[in-house]
Formats: structure tokens, C-alpha cells, sequence
């Protein structure tokens, strides 16, 4: 194979490199390391398999979080820097690298991140990956109906606070205290005997507010949701429309279309 | 320019002003003020922030306020009484006047209403005016549902206030209380250990008033909703349709027939 | 106007009859009716009301009554027996006739039942009609998975009874306990926190019974829903696509193939 | 007839038997005898039934057992072993079977099951059994998003036993609990009141751990559920449309073609 101009002469080895970083069986070593490396984290949630077997357990996962550093490297190694462009790849850096931020002092519930490294399943199994893209992908659609959603939220919530405050510090003492109970009024938990009857019996009006305000807010989530499974499936079915073989009476149409143009090419030859 | 007949001598100017209020410029700068707006107004709910900053807030919001009338008065000195044939103009009209009526005495609740002004925003903003259209069309079409809906539930709080009423007078005390109840019933938020046990307890039938009540009412809810969900697509899915190159087999059937035409013209040729 | 052979002499007079009692005036007078008999019922649920008014209202509340029998008999005089076979009639004749049952004694549940007469307005407006009956008529459809889904009740309810029936009496006393205690479950409504953490304190693994029948009950259920509103949606969308207009596409080929049509007689021509 | 080469000697007359197992004649008597013993086993859910008919209730309960054991004898012997291909004969077997496991000490619960025999009645209908195919068929498509949820499952569960697991052993103490307690969440029972609020009180923070996992959980359980009912739907209208017949505007066009080509044969018989 000749050099090739536009690639520096270290090319050859690292699109080897490349390439099997990628084939099946690296592929299926990181799978099965990412399970493993799962079920030693649910294992280590437990107090007495921790007393038990904790000595074994820390030293494996230390093992494992270096494995995955070292696959990532030598990916970066063979793609270069623009491995980053790959969506991807940038999830995996991320959650591998939590494990490498100290987690101690005000870092500590960091340590509770490191179980996302297990998403690298997502990443490494094009079924799911595929399947996250789907509803990734129907996320723009609503990108309106979800902005209006968020300003009738800020409206409603810039209301309870002026109108309940004072009255229920516990749920609408501040902005941010009030956008929480919102959000439980609008997914119906308890939002009349845990928190309407009471506001009620202070002010006997506030079904005024908070029945419109449940109303809209249901219906446009509700709106919300629907559209994006809707979007997905709509893609689906246009991906096999175009692929669809044409219909039993549209056959029949062409069929008869032939037979007559063959009629016309006789109607020549005889001619001839 | 001739001067025109219709039109009075001043249309010149009132069209130019017309023209200004509608441009990208004043839009972004509307836009921008309704942000601020509601930034301050949010500001405003935090007794810490309104202690340092009150004296600068309020001012602000004045000042803001003035803006939007100033804005308003100069479209209806364009456009005239006629621009009240907008509804978003008469939309406009009602959020920003609500500031104007004083928040004193019985009308103190006003000034939390204060905060709808920040609804402009999908006045102004074509994308959320459109998604906001597309759900308003969609009422009527749920009229006759609606009606029967109600109907429901007039007919069945009247029932229960009679049957429960007196032993119950908080849930189902007069037929406000009743039809409050029966929409809590509706969402399903308590209905059973919070409302129908109690009842039961007292009236050991009461099931048979209020299962079939939840299986009509989520029934037709949930119709009323999915109906007006499905509207809104099907009418972005005819106008794709109406927009839509031909499918692949119609594609095929105009090509068998245009060359068909081809060979039925130069069956008459050769005879020329 | 010859005598008919086949109805009696005083067919003329009875059809006149029939013709009057759907004539849009009564019609009119029935609705109309039927708003202020709400109206009433609904101010009897008062008893402030009742104790200014009760004199007056009731009186009227009989009157009503006493107009509705008189329009129903007056329909059965026009049409005969035979009215019985529009269940919309034999409807009216319920709601109506409840009133007529003495409503004391063990019957005194039977007063609060009189308001159903109000959803004569469903059996008088046309709309509404229509859309009971689509609701309806989407019912037989369901019938296998309603079918399966009261097998599933039934099983489940038996086991809960023999599995926490001593456990817990009030919840699972007993078969018709369990079912309702079920029914609760399904629809979500304080299962955790109300019964399975109980349950689950006392049997460990409960939730092993009541995981997989909360999934299995929602599914199916939402299943039943679902598929009620999408065959509505169905009938809806296949009579309008037996009434629409060509697409363009195929108005295309129409007009394609009536072109070559046209050209193959003018080939004919000539030669005469 | 003749003796077949490819069948034993004795074949004649297990398919007799086959025959007979299946007519509807036996295919009813099973039904009347499953729904007996549903209702058997009902009436023994009773206290006060048992001990006024326990002595009848418990023969006959042992005697239709009998008979379902003969039952599934004969189609074994019918069919030979080869009956087990028939996923519906394994679940009969099974649901049959339990009966006969020894229910007591540490099987006792296997009594409770027992009435999972009546399950039979979807084995047995075949509008039932096309329902639950009908289900079952969709599962397999839901497989790749099922896994998703589980795998988010099980992130959310570790991080929440390790965050809120001391501080709540109730709730989040192992990951079984937290597992369980995530399921309640997501169906949004008592999730702010009875779980998020407390926790809020010891995590302010904690909402940031609980509200992306509610808006990410039901979101991806609404497609779940939405994408089987749409498949089975799908599947449906697939089988309807193969069979349909031709639109009006597809029959114009055929009608149109038709008359093209007689008159194109009209064309070449004078000629002849």
C-alpha cells in the first residue's frame, strides 16, 4: 500500500488500533466488564457483603475504573482528539471520570455518582443506543410546547408565592419552594388533601387558582408527552412507508398499465 | 405619493408607525423588557432581596410598566380602535391594565395578577403564538364532550350532596363542596383511603356510587383529552399530506402512463 | 287524502301527533324544561334555600314532573308500544318513572336518584346524542379484554383474600373487600404507603403478589382505554376517507389517463 | 382405510381421541367445569359459606381437580409428549399441577395459588387467547427500551441507597428497598408527601436527585406502555389493509384503464 500523503506515516498502526478497539471482542471484554463492574457496585451498597468481602471487592473496582481509563486512552490515541466529536465518547469520558474527581469534603456525594459508569452500557450496545437517539431525537420537536410550559410554571409560581407565602412558608415560602409543589400539584400527588383543602380552609378561593392552573398544566404535559412518543413513532413509520412494497390494487393498476402498453406496441408492429 | 383617497391625510405617518412597531427592532426590545420584567417581578417574591434592593426594584418595574403602556398607546394611535380585532392585542390590553386597577382593599389579590403581564411573551413570540393557536383550535371540537361532562358532573354532585351531604358536610356539604370533591374523585388523588373509605364506613354501599362514577368520569377525561391531542396532529399531518411528493408506486404509475402517451403519439406520426 | 289500508282510520290524527312531539318547538320546550329542572334540583341541595324558597320550589319541581310524564305519554299515544324499541325512549322512561317510586322506607335513596332526569339532555340534544353513541359503540369492541381483565380481578382477589385476609380484614376480609381494596391498587391511589408497606411489614414479600398485579392491572387497563379511543377515532377517520377528494397525485394520473384517452379516440378519427 | 405406513397401528385411534378431546362438546363441558370451580373456589374464600357447605364445597373442589388431572391425561395419551410443544398445554399443566405440590410448612402459600387453575379460561376461549397473543406479541418489540428502564433502574437504586440509605433505612436502606421505593415514585404515589419532603428536610438538596428521575422514569414507562398498544394496534391495521378493498378514487382509476384498453382494441379490429 503506498503512503498516503495526507495521513503522517504513524497512520497505518493507529487505524489498526482503531479498528480493533472497535472489533467484537474488545467490544464484548468491555461489556463484560461494565457488568461486572455493575453488580461490584450494587454489592457494595450492602453494609455486611462489604464487611465480608470488602477487602476483594474496592481493590476490583480500582481494577476495573483502570481498565476503562486505559480503553479510553487508547482510543484517544488512535482517533486523536477528535474522538471528542462523537457524542458519545464525551458521555464516556464523563462518567468514567467522576471516579477521578476526590471525593471527599464537600465532593462527597460525588462517591454516589461513580455508579453512572454503568451507563457505558447504553454507549457500548447499539440497541440501546439506538434507542436513547429515538427519544433524543424527538427532544427539538418540543422545544416551544416546553418553554411554554416552563413560563406558565414561573407565572404560577410567582402568584402562589405572593398569594400563599406568607401563610404556607412550607410550600411557597420562595420561588423555588413554590415551582416544587407546583410540580407535585401537576403530577396529582396529594394536591387536594395533602395541600389545597388546607390552603382552602385559610382561603376559601384558592380552588380559583389552583383547579385552572391543574387544568393547564396536565394538559400541556400531557401534550408534551404524547407528542414526542408521537414524533418517534411518526419517524418509524415514514422509514417503512418508503420501504413499503406498493399496495395489492396499486399493483393491479400497474399490471394493467403494461398489458395495455403492450397492446400499443403490437398495434405498430404489424404496421412495420 | 398621490395622495390617497381613502385614506385620510395623516395615514402616511400612521402606517410608518405601524411599520416601526412591528419591527424586529422594537419586537427584540419588547422582548427584552417582558424578561426583565419578569427576572424583577420574581425578585420581588424574596423578603432578603426586597430589603437590599427594593428601592431599585420597584422603580424598575414602574419604569417597565410605563414602557409597555407607552407601546401600547402608540399601536392603537396606528392601528386605531380597530386593533382590539386582534385578540392578542386585547390579550395585551388585559394583562398590562390589571396593573393599573389599585391593589387596595378588596382588590389586594390584583396584585399578585400583576405577574401575567410576563405573558406577553407568547404574544410576541410567533412559535409559542402558533403552539398556543394550535391548542386553542382544538376547544371547540371538544364542545359537545365537554358539555356532556359537565352535565355529569352537575347530575352526580347534586346526588351526592343529597346521599352524603349531611353526615359529611366538609366533602359534600353544599354543591360547590360536592363538585370540588368529585373532581379531586376525578384525578384519582385520595380518592379511596381519603374519601370513599371514610364514607363507607357509614354508608357500606357508597362503592356503588362512586366506582362507576370514576370509570364514566377518567373514561370521558381521558377521551376528552387523547381527542384534543389527536386533532392537533391530524391537522399538521393533512397539511404535510396536501404538501407531499408522490409515494414511490404513484411515481412509477405516472411514469408507465406518460410513456404510454409517448408511444400512443408516435403511433400517429408515421402516418403524417 | 285516500284512507291508508294499512294503518287504522285514526292513523292521520296519531302521525300529526308524532310529527308535533319532534317539532323544534316542543323539542325547545322539553330542553328548556329540563335546564330548570336542573336548576331546582340543584337549588334543593341548599337548605338556606330550601327554607326561603322550598315553597316555591317544590311545587315547581312536581309541575316538571308532571309535564315530562305528559310528553312522555303523549309520545307513547303517538307511536304506540313500539316507541320501546328506541332505547333512547325506554332511557327517558327511567329517569322519569324513578320519581313515581314511593322514595320512603328502605326506598329513601331512591329521592337522590330523581336528578338523573336531568340527562334527558343527552336523549333530547343531537350532539350529545352522537357522542354517547361513539362512546358506545366502541364498548362491544373491548368486550375479550374486559372479559380477561374481570378474570384477572377475580384470581387475584380470591388469593389476596386466602393470602392477608386474616391479616388484614378491612382491606382483605373478604372476596368483594378484596376487589375493591384491588381496584384501589390499580388505579395507583395510595398503594404503597396506604396498603402494601403495611401488608409488607407483616409479609415480607408481599410485593412480589402486588408488583406483577399493578403491572399486569395498568397494562391491561390502559390497554381497554386506549384502544375504546382509538376505535372511536377509527369509525371517525374511515367515513371521512370514504367522502374525500382524490389526492393531487392520483388527481394527476386521472387526468393523464383522460388525456390519453382522448388522444387514442382522436387516432380513430382520421381514419373514418 | 387403509393402515398408514408412517403412523403405529394404534394411531387410529388416538386420533380418535385427539378428535373427541377437542370437539366443542368436551370444550364446553371443561368451561362449565373451570367456571364452577372458580366459583367453588370463591365461596371457600368465605368463613361463614365454608362452614355451613365446606363439606360439600371441598369433594367437589377434588373432584373437578380430578377431572381436569383425567382431562389432560387423555390429551397426553392423544397426542403423546409432543403436547408440551403447545405453549398453552405447558400452562395448563403447570396451573393444574400446583394442586398436587404438598401445601403445607414452608409451601403453604401454594394453597393461595391454587386458584390460578381458572386461568384456564383464557387456554380454553379462543377470543381470550388471541387477546393475551395479541400482548404477548407486542413484548418481545419492547425488549431493548424494557432493558433501558431497567438499567436506570438499577443506577438510580445504587446511588439512592448510598445517598439516602443511612439517613432512611426504611426506605433506602438496601437496594431491594430502594428499588421498591424508585417503583412507587415512579408511579407517583405519595412520592412528595410521604418520600421527597421528609428527605428534603435532612437533603435540601435532594430534589435534584428525585425530579430528573421522576421526569426520566415515567417518561420512558409512557413510551413503553403507549409503543406496545400502538404495535398491537399496528398489527392490526396491517392485516385490515391487506385485505381492503380498493378506494373509490383507486377504483375510478382501474374503471378509466379499462375503457382505455377496449378502446384501443377497438382500435385494431378494423384494421383486421
Amino acid at each position: 500500500m503506498p503512503e498516503n500523503i495526507l495521513t503522517p506515516s504513524y497512520g497505518t498502526w493507529r487505524e489498526r488500533l482503531a479498528d480493533l478497539m472497535e472489533s467484537p471482542g474488545i467490544t464484548r471484554l468491555v461489556t463484560t466488564l461494565i457488568i461486572l463492574n455493575a453488580a461490584i457496585l450494587g454489592m457494595e451498597t450492602s453494609p455486611s457483603l462489604m464487611a465480608d468481602w470488602g477487602g476483594l471487592l474496592q481493590p476490583l473496582d480500582k481494577l476495573i475504573l483502570g481498565l476503562f481509563i486505559l480503553e479510553l486512552a487508547l482510543r484517544f490515541i488512535a482517533r486523536g482528539i477528535g474522538l471528542l466529536r462523537d457524542p458519545w465518547a464525551v458521555f464516556d469520558c464523563l462518567v468514567v471520570g467522576i471516579a477521578l474527581v476526590p471525593a471527599s469534603g464537600p465532593f462527597a456525594v460525588l462517591r454516589a455518582l461513580r455508579v453512572l459508569r454503568v451507563l457505558r452500557l447504553i454507549s457500548i450496545n447499539p440497541n440501546m443506543r439506538r434507542v436513547v437517539q429515538a427519544l433524543l431525537s424527538s427532544l427539538p420537536g418540543m422545544g416551544s410546547i416546553a418553554m411554554l410550559l416552563g413560563l406558565v410554571f414561573y407565572v404560577a409560581a410567582v402568584m402562589a408565592t405572593q398569594l400563599f407565602g406568607e401563610a404556607f412558608p412550607e410550600w411557597f415560602g420562595s420561588l423555588g419552594a413554590s415551582l416544587y409543589t407546583l410540580f407535585q400539584v401537576m403530577t396529582l400527588e396529594s394536591w387536594s388533601m395533602g395541600i389545597v383543602r388546607p390552603v382552602m380552609e385559610q382561603f376559601p378561593l384558592a380552588w380559583m387558582y389552583f383547579l385552572p392552573f391543574i387544568l393547564i398544566a396536565t394538559f400541556m404535559m400531557l401534550n408534551l408527552f404524547i407528542a414526542v412518543v408521537v414524533n418517534a413513532m411518526q419517524a418509524t413509520h415514514d422509514q417503512e412507508a418508503l420501504l413499503a412494497p406498493p399496495s395489492t390494487t396499486e399493483q393491479l393498476l400497474l399490471d394493467e398499465l403494461k398489458a395495455l402498453r403492450a397492446e400499443v406496441a403490437a398495434l405498430r408492429q404489424p404496421r412495420a
